[in-house]
């Protein structure tokens, strides 16, 4: 795409009211634009971003045999009652209708299932879906951190048995695991014990990033590496008995729960031979994974995308100083690079001069720079530039496809 | 994809509260699933259409340079406020905020648009997005075709001048011709004069597909073509004067507007030369089209979906007689196929009959029927027959891939 067809520019000064430093870059940048308090429009270039998570997310639960489905957000208040969460804070509710808006989905699944699963051989059965959630946040300050309307994956199991879904429970694990791996956040990102809340077990696991942005805390055993959230943390650790640990403010970036019978009695979700069905649901907050990386893989000079997940692959910039010829050469790189299906960000802008390009690029932080000067055509070169990495080299133009594919690799 | 893990059943009979065709047939198929009054969830057979038609709308709104966002629900009352909206009945409200849900984006994107647009040069630009949309809808009762919570396709477009708004609009217009051709129903679309409503120019355009289940009316001069709405027909034909008319039902799958500065005008949306910003809007209803296609491409069998938009190419049968043989030559069938990429739903249920599979398959309307029975393996041949036509015929199993690609051509 051509930068000077982009309709979003780049700001010098992140906004005021924003304190968190994921919002801050991602508005400067112009991925996303503040609406209210924990509520922002996706842009072009940040839109790209969610839409290659959520392919992401979607292709592991696909692996994991979820059925994808997508739900609605206005829900009927009899469903809330059954379960007895219509007085939850969490619900925004409709005036003058006996709606909420859905900020979690197990009222909701659990007729519907019951609707389609009519024998224990029906079973096990997992669905998904990737939608928009709604949750009366009073503190929303934490940009895509803590959103008050917030893109989700949620995955719903359905087992006969205790040991089916224990089996299930591991292979999302791995599911999760593999998302964060090919979202760049994998060796921050910790499985944890946690506390099982209001609605289900004594314990669940949450996957926990390590971020001074966290609003969650975090103890490591030094000893055994077991992980706990100091909501469950003891004295000593509950796997080696050792009490040396390390604290570390952490995000949830996603959360597995053994829901068990919790939604499917009060629904009376039970096969034909009377089992009440044993449940289990897997939450992933996409715009969270989103804000996530951000603050974990920046530095001061802007954003720095993983290759799996940045809006582009190749950022391509032309400084011309008016020479039509130079412009000309990198209208050709770029064609070169789209007809080998890169994604390449093409910075043809005219009235921005090699210091503002070069640091709108920082900024926007995609993982390969490509800049095409009067001195690289010179040595018929381009000059080549990972985000991650502070040097840059000149490559021989004829050398940039096999330079940019095992770049890529 | 396998049927026998499918989570979905399909019914017998159609549920008692649903009077319009193609929620009864799509609630039967097991495509959705209604959680209250115009509000439907989208099973995995439903959102794959949903998905197919949304690429098709979004790869035509690319080819005229749409940039795609996604603008949030919860929409602030300071907003709609500026231009006059807050008191409309169409909007839901969240009990004790001052928050109303998005019914259309206006609101939120000429705002947005200010921020960015901040010199003449950056025009024109085109902005869409396809979001969930809520209306507050009394009367919803034609299944997907009237929600109160749907699937929107909403595209803005910001010009410096009339003409120049003009000729957008007249793309725009080819851009949704092509939608309608892809997605099957061209045919019976006409574009037809519409009344500007409220909030534009005296006279829009409207998309109007000919169904006996539309709540709308249209009137086709007999000599000219010309197509009105209802609203704004005459005596006379405004075109050539002939009082010769054809009156047909119809459903708006489309419309498009020249909002001129009905927006921009009260957010202060203007040039650095002080020109205020002539706006257009162009709306398609993502969920309302499959609602569409459903009503004018069903028999009484089922659906019959358009080969671009079915959510399966080939339903693949296999009618065993508990014959483990044909069992394990379809399995072959079925990696043949899919190694070719097609995209198969394989009938591998072992407690239906070949009957209720056969049914099955005409409810659920995939194009292309592929049957693997005793009798086709004697012949060392497969049954073939297009949903839309009567007869179906052997052709030899060697040949399958040669005339699934034909077909599919």
């Amino acid at each position: 795409m051509k930068q000077s067809q982009l309709f979003t520019k780049t700001l010098k000064d992140a906004p005021k009211d924003e304190k968190s430093l994921n919002a801050q870059l991602l508005i400067r940048a112009g991925f996303v634009d503040k609406l209210s308090s924990g509520v922002y429009t996706y842009l072009p270039l940040g839109l790209r971003v969610i839409k290659k998570i959520q392919n992401i997310v979607r292709e592991e639960m696909n692996k994991i045999e979820g059925q994808e489905i997508l739900m609605p957000s206005l829900t009927p208040k009899e469903n809330w009652e059954i379960s007895g969460r219509w007085v939850v804070e969490e619900m925004y509710k409709i005036i003058n209708e006996d709606t909420g808006l859905g900020w979690t989905h197990e009222e909701i699944i659990t007729p519907l299932i019951k609707k389609h699963i009519l024998s224990h051989k029906d079973l096990p059965k997992y669905v998904y879906q990737i939608q928009t959630k709604f949750r009366n946040e009073p503190r929303a300050k934490s940009g895509l951190l803590r959103g008050r309307e917030f893109i989700m994956k949620d995955l719903y199991s359905f087992h006969e048995t205790q040991e089916d879904l224990d089996d299930y429970y591991e292979k999302v694990k791995q599911a999760y695991d593999n998302v964060y791996e090919r979202c760049g956040i994998k060796e921050l990102t910790y499985f944890a014990l946690a506390s099982g809340g209001k609605f289900s077990e004594k314990y669940s696991h949450e996957f926990q990033t390590i971020t001074e942005a966290g609003e969650d805390v975090i103890y490591i055993c030094n000893k055994c590496q077991a992980v706990f959230n100091k909501e469950v943390k003891e004295e000593k650790c509950s796997n080696c008995n050792s009490d040396d640990f390390t604290e570390k403010k952490s995000i949830e970036v996603g959360n597995i729960f053994r829901l068990n019978t919790r939604y499917s009695e009060p629904f009376e979700l039970k096969t034909e031979r009377g089992t009440t069905i044993i449940m289990g649901c897997y939450g992933l907050g996409i715009s969270r994974l989103m804000g996530a990386i951000v603050e974990v893989l920046s530095d001061g000079k802007g954003m720095a995308w993983p290759k799996n997940v940045a809006p582009f692959q190749i950022h391509l910039i032309e400084i011309t100083g008016g020479d039509e010829e130079i412009k000309q050469k990198t209208q050709e790189i770029y064609e070169i690079l789209q007809n080998k299906n890169f994604e390449v960000l093409y910075d043809n802008r005219d009235e921005k001069t090699a210091g503002e390009k070069l640091n709108d690029s920082d900024l926007i932080g995609i993982p390969l720079r490509v800049v095409v000067s009067k001195k690289t055509l010179s040595e018929n070169s381009v000059e080549v530039k990972s985000r991650n990495e502070k040097d840059a080299c000149l490559i021989k133009i004829t050398e940039i496809t096999n330079y940019v594919e095992k770049f890529f690799q």
